[in-house]
């Protein structure tokens, strides 16, 4: 298998280690700045008196950071074309300063489409975790790839 | 009712105009570089040749501005204190630079907390409309809020 993923190249099962990314409180700040700004994704003294017990990524911006390492490692090498939605996005544990993220794309299915014969559907369960081996947040993307062979 | 809201001010049924926000391409490039660098966010030509049909935000862009409207028109004057997750994301219609979307929460459902009597859930339908009245997104958030009246 070259290194180029088409349809038939996912199978149920395999585990896909997508890479990892160090986060900084100022790439935290901006981030919540534009896009997220509660006062827990901005400033310490705010986070340590809410539930999240410190400053912490927004949730958006870990998974923006997740997508990163998605089209690094896996979609910029394959025949990608977009995905129609995400399933139970899942924030376990906060995302502060200095963490490295590590992702990892589980194939849960795949399935041909019949409605457009150059294109099949894969589910992945998305999972990344910390430096200290806690997962802090989990996904389930549904991704359209095109396939290498389409049916006749 | 004041324009600060806690868990006691949200109820089934709702809908809560969140605001409006135009996009430009300059937006849409600088996401796309940043997290999501799959060459149909970034280049007309690569965008056309796509099942999107011409250059379109991130499907995550388009999330992070939904995002940036829930804290503007809600989150910022309530007692909101994070969330646990989201369900059911889904990308409609590719969003094309000059469009504006305009996003709308109804209120799904509340429930208050045995197990942190301080907080209730309240889970909202968010829906993303563009200027020609189309949904371009639509997603399900669970968001914690702080009671005005702790339970006994």
């Amino acid at each position: 298998m070259s290194d180029f993923r088409s349809f038939e190249d996912f199978h149920p099962g395999e585990d896909i280690v997508l890479g990892s990314k160090t986060v900084t409180r100022d790439e935290i700040i901006a981030f919540a700045r534009e896009f997220d700004p509660q006062p827990f994704h901005l400033d310490e003294t705010a986070g340590e008196t809410s539930l999240l017990g410190g400053l912490a990524a927004s949730g958006w911006h870990t998974i923006a950071m997740l997508m990163r390492m998605l089209c690094d490692g896996l979609l910029l090498h394959s025949s990608c074309n977009g995905s129609p939605g995400v399933e139970e996005v899942r924030w376990m544990r906060p995302v502060r300063p200095g963490d490295t993220l590590t992702a990892t794309a589980r194939v849960m299915s795949t399935r041909a489409l019949r409605s457009r014969p150059t294109l099949g559907v894969v589910t992945f369960l998305m999972t990344l975790v910390n430096q200290d081996g806690h997962a802090v947040m989990t996904q389930e993307n549904t991704i359209l790839f095109e396939r290498r062979e389409a049916a006749a």
